[in-house]
């Protein structure tokens, strides 16, 4: 069986879905795309020599009944209405991050999901996919390090150009650790407080870099996190979880070791592409394997974006009050409440 | 287009052959199987769910007009024979080491691929393929440390079962790193000699366990290889290129990292499987992509495979003379000088 | 020249100082010795074979001319008023941490210094001479990772006993953050905050256990520091400085790798004598050597006493309000602003 | 008590160790020189303002009722004459390597201390002193890598003069090896080979660099070690202990851990000199307490540089023959049975 996609957006990262799923993976192929710029779509299946229909829009896409699933990287504020057309015509969703770009649109498609009845989307948050994170998971569920008490973590980037601007230190940057720590450690956040160390000479006007968020959570775990974006050394994730009997920490990422000038050194990533490209390819072909198998995603489900979305508020309220901040979450509908991602 | 694999042996590799082209990569499908037990090969379709024909032996698969390429992995001393079947009916051959199981049988494969006037075969040596070796070769092609001088090396299994004689230590152990260090440092072997340290407590009455190799090249490179079999904490692969400007070596395998007890720790894989599992997937996937694109497989050759042959047989004389033994190649036809896999 | 030691307080520390002047170091002798337990100072003189006078109370120590310094490690709450003497005697002084137990405590001593009209004590913060802090000086001074925006680390213990209560995660545990941080970036603290995480299961009833301090300084660097007494598993000393160019990170303790039982592992140390041992020794024998050559001791003065009074005092509060506590410093008089412990 | 040094040899090394007896540790100190270079001897006495005698030669210092300890740094031939001479006359002997420059001068030594009934002499191979390697022996003694079956070594100079000829990489470098390694295992050499790889650019006419020796001992333990004296990087000493249940490696030199400009690097040693620094002044310091507290120098033996000077013989003679040689030693007197260098 062959899973039939629908990609509405075709820029750089519907691409990569698109080469993605056609010549890298298994059980899955694009019969359908659409883009607001219809020339786009037609270079994606010239590019791809894809046997596929270009719709004039989502909603003719969505309609087409060969169209398993719909798989969502358009501009960001497009994505709600997308995917609940999607969903209200039972198809299946990989939605990329956002899932919306407020908390009461995420509540719109939670809604809309759960009317189906089944869980039908599953949003782009690929960390959990990656193999450093899987293991530290394991590592926690399997009792190596006790009681989680703390998380100390930095997400940092090169540079960034001119248009990111201090709030965007939470809505691209952060929201991968907002998905990916609540997740690790199955806790809810509660507040978030912001500091601004001094300003790199390499930032911005619009632009305060570094910044250092604390967020607690309902269990009591504080949980550090540096953002740098402007670090200039290279793409680096790190994530330390500290429990009462250990602590695990990610690898750095896979280099060669060399001796030379004095030095012993290994290569750090300049690119965050590089750092999570089997991540990407673990996250479709799980995708297409949960669908196929059980009927249903088994990734980052419509809740979890939900609490991206109101974490991601808070986080930048508290950039603007240099107070602690609440995270106020709707209780968890039951509905959402099966384990997603069985480790392998 | 999708390549279409015939499977001569359906044991444990060639079942994982199988889900990998099947259920993993993209481009190529399973359409005819057979192995010497017919019951073996039923069951590989009933696994997978192929939509393939059952072959009573190698010729009928090889004589099925829609077969593109014959996969083999049967048994060692069956290999010879079914790729000069298939090499002459002009298919393309993936087939697990060994190619034959002797130089002869190497150099009979060699010349039926010649009359046929293209390349068809690769051997199945997946280490080129692993993303450490492939950033050593760029690091040495890179010019990072100068000319090459020596190799040091190591490949150490946890243990090894009662069967496993001296010679397999070449034969089954070795011969992954005497594929992978030419191709490494683009260069002929010239000699071997061996080593014999006291044997270890947890091997048996047939085998001299450890075991260390000192071979050198045309070039005048020494490589000391040590073969531990049963050094009981795990499966570790060590390679370390010593040039005249700097050294660079495998990184280890990538794990978290744990701080508890009062150590400061790793995990170091227990089974060769997961130490290779990417590098099995990049190396079909690049053969299904060459063929598709360039009309010819990009790995190891079967020139490859005849020096692999030659070189084997030499360190087994070493192993049983004590003495330095010469390794005596043909001279390499110009058809097998084009240079292989172009690393990304 | 022979530097001439009086020891007021021969409890455990007391007696480590004697031994390393008598038996480890060179241009230092114990010739005078006092403590509150006579019997103590009995023993010590014994134990180590010193050709030494005991003395009934401090004030007669450092009364005797022989006397050139007086090395204080009494009870914390005795050091004051034994400085003060010693000082107004003209003598030099070591004094263990604390100073004094209070701020205005140790402005007493300054002001005794500053009448002398040269500096005469060193306080006992060793970790400036712990060989890899030195090498993060070196590294920020010699504009390796430009100007230093964070500054991360840990302190932790494998575990402490009833008696150590929350307040003194700041007075025995981060004091020696609070002197380190401040010297190697050359900057003063502004403010504190602390968060307490949950609990770990190995704690007391009067110990919040582990604490995260962010503290900020003048010229904006945040620093956040985690102190966790009962983490197990080690005694284990982080610090990473973030710059805008780069980020340098103290060494792991230095241990053999072993590799056993699936595990690539080093050893942590337990016991925090061990990690700053040779700091210890160049401490004193750098004390030793500035006097004998240069007439003043070399390493913290009675201003970075002070400070650490100060410092200590805001982060006690900040745990009890819970609040962002100011960092009140008086100005820095020019008598100390001359740079200390040149890096060799 | 102190012990009272006479050095013989005021050259940079004699400087050093007259600097380290001064000025670093406890218990000795210098009364009494001698150079044949007399200036040499005057400038060492002004330079560190010793209260020293000069003597016109080794003899006369010898003579001096005052020395307890001749200390041999003079140059290599004229060790044997002045140590039997000191070992005659009943003095503690320290003698730098080599201890003769034959292995009949060693045997003259040794008997001539076995004739005085106790052990005066010490060789001053520091190695032994070393933390990573006593770290390695007691991971060894205390069984964590069971039986050891090979060791793999590297010995690397960043670069070497023209005056230093491939005998040299045996005579002034292979040496600390040859010494520590029988040591680490307990265990003597039997034979030994060498295989010279291609050689560097940065090499000069008379020396071969690269060097790759294979020395195997009575127990049958392999031992490869590599000599690398242009390698161009650093210095650079490697030791890995492979054991039939798991490998114990040399640390690392200790270096803070820069990220900066794509690279995660920690520095390498450019000067063998800091290397050992510590292990220089352990070695002094533990022969000035062992002679003061038993009467007995407690390092290598004379016994130890016998055994250095004939399996020296051996590796210059299988450089020149290319065949395995021989090590032969005479049978070990129950004198020189008695274990050395208690571990702490
Ligand atoms: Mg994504
Ligand atoms: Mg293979
Ligand atoms: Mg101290
Ligand atoms: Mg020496």
């Amino acid at each position: 069986m062959t899973l039939r996609f629908g990609v509405v957006g075709t820029g750089a990262i519907g691409k990569e879905h698109i080469n993605r799923i056609t010549n890298k993976l298994s059980g899955g192929k694009v019969i359908a795309v659409t883009d607001v710029n219809q020339e786009s779509a037609k270079q994606a299946v010239e590019a791809y020599q894809l046997d596929a229909v270009i719709y004039p829009d989502d909603k003719a896409l969505i309609a087409d009944p060969n169209v398993d699933v719909v798989l969502v990287s358009s501009w960001g504020p497009a994505h709600e209405e997308t995917v609940v057309a999607a969903v209200e015509a039972g198809k299946y969703v990989f939605c990329e991050k956002p899932l919306a770009t407020t908390a009461a649109g995420c509540l719109r498609i939670v809604e809309a999901e759960m009317k189906q009845g089944k869980k039908l989307v599953q949003v782009g948050f690929m960390r959990r996919y990656d193999s450093g994170y899987i293991q530290l998971k394991q590592a926690i569920e399997g009792n190596e390090i006790g009681e989680p008490l703390m998380i100390r973590a930095a997400h940092r980037n090169p540079q960034v150009g001119e248009s990111y601007t201090t709030d965007m230190a939470v809505t691209d940057t952060l929201i991968h650790e907002i998905d990916v720590l609540h997740w690790l450690i199955d806790d809810d956040y509660k507040s978030v407080q912001v500091h601004f160390p001094r300003k790199t000479k390499y930032s911005h006007a619009n632009l305060q870099d570094p910044q250092l968020f604390t967020i607690t959570t309902n269990r009591g775990i504080v949980i550090s996190v540096e953002v740098f974006v402007n670090c200039q050394y290279g793409y680096d994730i790190q994530c330390e979880v500290i429990g009462d009997e250990g602590i695990v920490k990610l690898p750095e990422f896979q280099s060669v070791v060399l001796r030379k000038n004095q030095k012993l050194s290994s290569t750090i990533l300049n690119d965050w592409k590089y750092r999570f490209m089997d991540a990407y390819n673990v996250e479709i072909q799980d995708f297409i394997d949960s669908i196929t198998k059980d009927g249903k995603p088994n990734g980052p489900t419509s809740w979890d974006g939900y609490i991206a979305a109101v974490t991601s508020d808070a986080c930048v309220k508290a950039q603007q009050t240099g107070e602690e901040e609440l995270i106020h979450l709707q209780e968890r509908p039951a509905f959402y409440s099966e384990k997603g991602l069985q480790i392998i």
